[in-house]
């Protein structure tokens, strides 16, 4: 390498041995022809902060169940005969079936030559096919939309919006995403700083949280600011613990933007109207960017719940509230739909400074667009079947099924949490997911610890070996320090999630008296 | 606003008035109660490197494109009936017709349930779908696959890979992704170097270069190495350039990796073996990541052309070549499919540090997985039907028919750019686009100086606003200093094609008078 200079004293200080100024690698160096050809890529060259991030959701307790699975396919004699993948909130690859209209109107986009002149294919998806197609470029879902998506299925968001709130909503306000994350993504990169240390952008996340958020953050090199959910009052949020964990975290970083997932992952918890007023109120105070992760909008399974948006209650907290910067995020995968392959989504981004907004549209070109195919089963979720149409009674009754079945679940699973011995449950008020506590005992955590793994995870882990469920750590999520839970979805099929509660309970005892 | 504090002095050092240290906006603020609400986004405090970010292909002349579309559908006369958008390579919004068989595969695997036993859809389709499905999570496409994609489809990737080279490929070296683009930003990230100045990483591109490049060297704060491509050569590439360029960047950055498109976007060259054999050594030599964008590898049209994936000229090499780390990228937005609005994309990277490829696996695992429809219509470029299977001959016929009128199409624009004064394009060898340079008389370039534009903008605006033809400047893709170009598609249908030639003859000769 020919490069030398003062510029690379920083970098390669960093360093011991032998450099060629790109980076070092034990016992490789090219700056001799004879040596072994240096890596352009290693672990002490690559972007650190891709290094820095961490996805449990997908992460080594996931590999070793797919581990756990090759060995049954081969025969290997275990004491459970599956895996039951707990892990990660994917309602199709658990049992769930897709919604026959939705799936009808992406095949008459993918195949209208053909599937227009169906009888089979009722008239109001071939109207919903056809009025996309119309506003695709060449009536195909193979020409790129639009970079923010296509304008008519923008159109049936904001009337889904304003269907839902009863406040007005601007199509050019929303943008189609490949999934949740990649709307949160885009928001969260407008939002960062460019800068270092001190002077990187903070954002505020809930813990325990969705670990995208800490990827994405580590990713952009920000400063997490973390504030705690109430686990004693039913995952709750309060201002005061919001207001200290900002105040702590002033000196580390510029705090820009508040994240809050409602209803909760992994917590299952549903805010009401008066905890979301004083989460408004709190970020105006401190002039933060709102970001509601609002997915999970269609779950809501305890009585008394309700789903309220927070652009809803903002719009109704008088109009000094009225024009605080908010973006909302919403997807197909969830929901009563469960369509996550599709990678549809959607963000509503409101009050954006208009050269801000100009940026953003900007910065979003350079992706092109979303798939074409997602974005059509997001509009069937905006623009369902209405009454009267020959659709509507299978949609409602297929919707309804889904929703009353994760109902059961959901209450099936923070029981049987809360009958056994040292653990306790809150109650799955909506979303996906329980988020159990482990009042692990003093051996497990001793065990866990010369074993130089978190005890959280090694429960988890020893439940995967024994039972073959597999559940993320809480550590994934985060988690008061000195205490443990674990995730798990509440997805299986009812009877297969009785079985898996079957299987738990067994565990956990076994685990209470192997570490007594 | 409560904080305060050194930490932010120099970051409002920057700022100019009443700061209320996330930001500064003229003539607001929001320390003050009684004042207007502080936008916590502006210009001043949004992300800089998306700021600095560019993308022509969608920018200003685009948006006045839709505009004009807009004033004709109102019934505003003009001298054209309609707007010809030979801005972008999209396909089927030109024109061209989906290939009836990855339809009918990927509408098999959208309604299984009522296609599977349609007489209508072959054999083939069903047999392919069918294989899709079982390697799906509950046999749905509405289930996220493995983050790096279906397990079946990245084996026929690698299938597919080992066909065309004749050298092996391994499926897990594979990932798919959402359209290239996604794929190219995957790579460049992990090869950032997450500090600044002299300290960045350092991307060497081609000039003129699709602005994806430099559109995602502006956002990850990295350097763009621009070397220039031989106009007077067919737009060829040479060693002598590389390291020109490299040797001038040394004192910006730390130069990481090299980004070679081929065939050419914009400029439509396909390199030749020896040329590729050059590069390859170049990179070698300096230790640098290779980037291959190989998306139009269908698309080769001049007679002696032939595409040579980097890939397999550097396993023919010799073995010291056979260890670099490379990076080759396909699409399904192109070739003879066009599937653009799919967002289907593949990633081949090939020895990478172990360490290395597990921070890029995890990294991807973030963002779940690209939409499986979009794998889908991959897995039918990578595995298309076999002589003897009943879709065979369709399949072909189709196939041929879109290559056979791109290779017209290609010769087409080319020569009418040829055939006029002050004006000279090269041959459109492959991939979908000319990039003509024109001779601008000394009185346009003055006139747009004095208007504050680019001349090659001006030259574009007047060539919309006059004839309906959006193109874009070549400013949007760089190019040398004092010569303009602008890059057209060859994708209107061959009718539309040579109207849109003989508009665009008339507005040059009257471009040329007007400013003579």
């Amino acid at each position: 390498m020919r490069r030398s200079g003062v510029h690379l004293q920083k970098w390669m200080s960093q360093r011991a041995g032998h450099s060629n100024g790109l980076g070092y690698q034990v016992g490789i160096c090219s700056f001799h022809t004879s040596c072994k050809r240096q890596k352009v890529l290693t672990m002490d060259t690559m972007n650190p902060f891709v290094k820095n991030m961490e996805y449990a959701v997908r992460g080594p307790i996931v590999i070793r169940a797919g581990e756990i699975e090759a060995e049954l396919n081969k025969g290997i004699s275990k004491d459970f005969k599956d895996v039951i993948r707990a892990n990660i909130g994917d309602c199709h690859a658990t049992g769930q079936k897709p919604l026959t209209f939705l799936r009808q109107v992406v095949a008459l986009c993918t195949d209208p030559d053909h599937l227009m002149k169906s009888p089979y294919y009722p008239d109001d998806a071939k109207d919903r096919a056809r009025r996309i197609l119309d506003s695709c470029g060449g009536h195909s879902i193979g020409a790129y939309s639009d970079s923010a998506g296509v304008r008519v299925i923008r159109e049936d968001i904001a009337r889904y919006i304003e269907e839902r709130d009863g406040h007005p909503s601007n199509p050019d306000d929303i943008f189609l995403c490949t999934g949740a994350s990649d709307g949160i993504k885009t928001i969260m990169k407008m939002l960062m700083t460019g800068r270092d240390g001190a002077e990187r952008a903070g954002v505020m996340i809930p813990i325990p949280q969705y670990p995208l958020y800490t990827a994405t953050i580590a990713e952009y090199n920000a400063y997490p600011i973390s504030y705690y959910l109430d686990e004693d009052n039913a995952w709750s949020l309060h201002a005061s613990e919001l207001r200290r964990a900002l105040n702590e975290a002033r000196k580390h970083c510029l705090p820009r933007a508040l994240v809050i997932i409602n209803p909760g992952n992994p917590t299952g918890q549903v805010l009401s109207r008066p905890n979301i007023e004083e989460i408004i109120k709190f970020a105006k105070e401190e002039n933060l960017f709102l970001l509601a992760d609002e997915v999970y909008q269609h779950n809501i399974y305890a009585e008394g719940s309700a789903f309220h948006s927070f652009k809803k209650v903002m719009m109704e907290m008088g109009p000094e509230y009225r024009e605080m910067e908010l973006a909302s995020f919403m997807s197909t995968s969830k929901g009563y739909m469960g369509e996550c392959g599709f990678r549809g989504g959607y963000c509503e981004v409101i009050n954006l400074e208009p050269a801000v907004k100009a940026m953003q549209v900007k910065s979003i070109s350079a992706k092109l667009c979303s798939s074409v195919s997602g974005q059509t089963a997001m509009d069937v979720v905006v623009n369902p079947p209405r009454p009267g149409e020959p659709s509507y009674d299978l949609f409602m009754k297929e919707k309804n099924e889904v929703l009353g079945q994760l109902k059961q679940k959901a209450e099936l699973v923070a029981e049987t949490f809360n009958s056994v011995e040292r653990m306790s449950c809150n109650p799955v008020q909506g979303a996906m997911y329980a988020f159990p506590q482990i009042y692990l005992p003093e051996a497990a955590v001793e065990t866990a610890k010369k074993k130089g793994i978190g005890a959280d995870a090694m429960y988890c882990f020893e439940l995967l070996e024994s039972t073959g469920i597999c559940v993320v750590p809480g550590s994934g999520f985060g988690q008061k320090p000195g205490t443990y839970h674990f995730r798990t979805t509440i997805l299986p099929p009812v009877d297969k999630l009785k079985e898996m509660m079957e299987r738990f309970k067994k565990f956990h005892v076994g685990f209470m008296q192997k570490y007594k």
